[in-house]
């Protein structure tokens, strides 16, 4: 079973070793928020309660790493078999050392 | 890139088709939460901070997804090729219409 797993979320990613060379991603580092529910996610989340979330999780990273901007997170909702699937792509900023 | 995707979830749900004799689960509906970085972030934060910015994000999906109870949240904590995964399931009270 959870060799079946193995390496998803690279592919998720798209850093697997044979496609490190794309480098226009090798600055950017993100962050992948995932929610996932066998019935249809709307009855417990309203666009707008979406919405919210975003900038709340959004205020959590910028804690930790300083100068996320809200146009760095993009949300996508699909239905993928059985499952609603919702997905939030947060691209962080640079790291200057 | 797509069709390697389909039935991942369904596959970490357990739902596919010919395990729907499972039936003990009929009435719980469950949701699975993940926040999953790449390595790469070790340079910025340390894995403690991670962690905990990854616990904080879990907190404000809880907050906006209805009918949460902390006592029906597992979280584990793993890591897979080149990425560091906190993963959440909830097991969700039966929602009231």
């Amino acid at each position: 079973m959870m060799t079946k797993k193995k390496g998803f979320w690279s592919s998720l990613f798209g850093t697997d070793d044979n496609n490190s060379g794309g480098s226009a991603n090798l600055a950017t580092e993100r962050l992948k928020v995932i929610v996932a529910s066998e019935n249809r996610l709307n009855n417990r989340l309203t666009v707008d309660r979406i919405e919210k979330m975003k900038r709340e999780i959004l205020e959590v990273v910028n804690k930790y790493v300083n100068g996320v901007q809200i146009d760095d997170v993009n949300i996508n909702h699909r239905s993928e078999d059985s499952l609603d699937v919702l997905e939030m792509n947060i691209n962080l900023p640079e790291h200057k050392k």
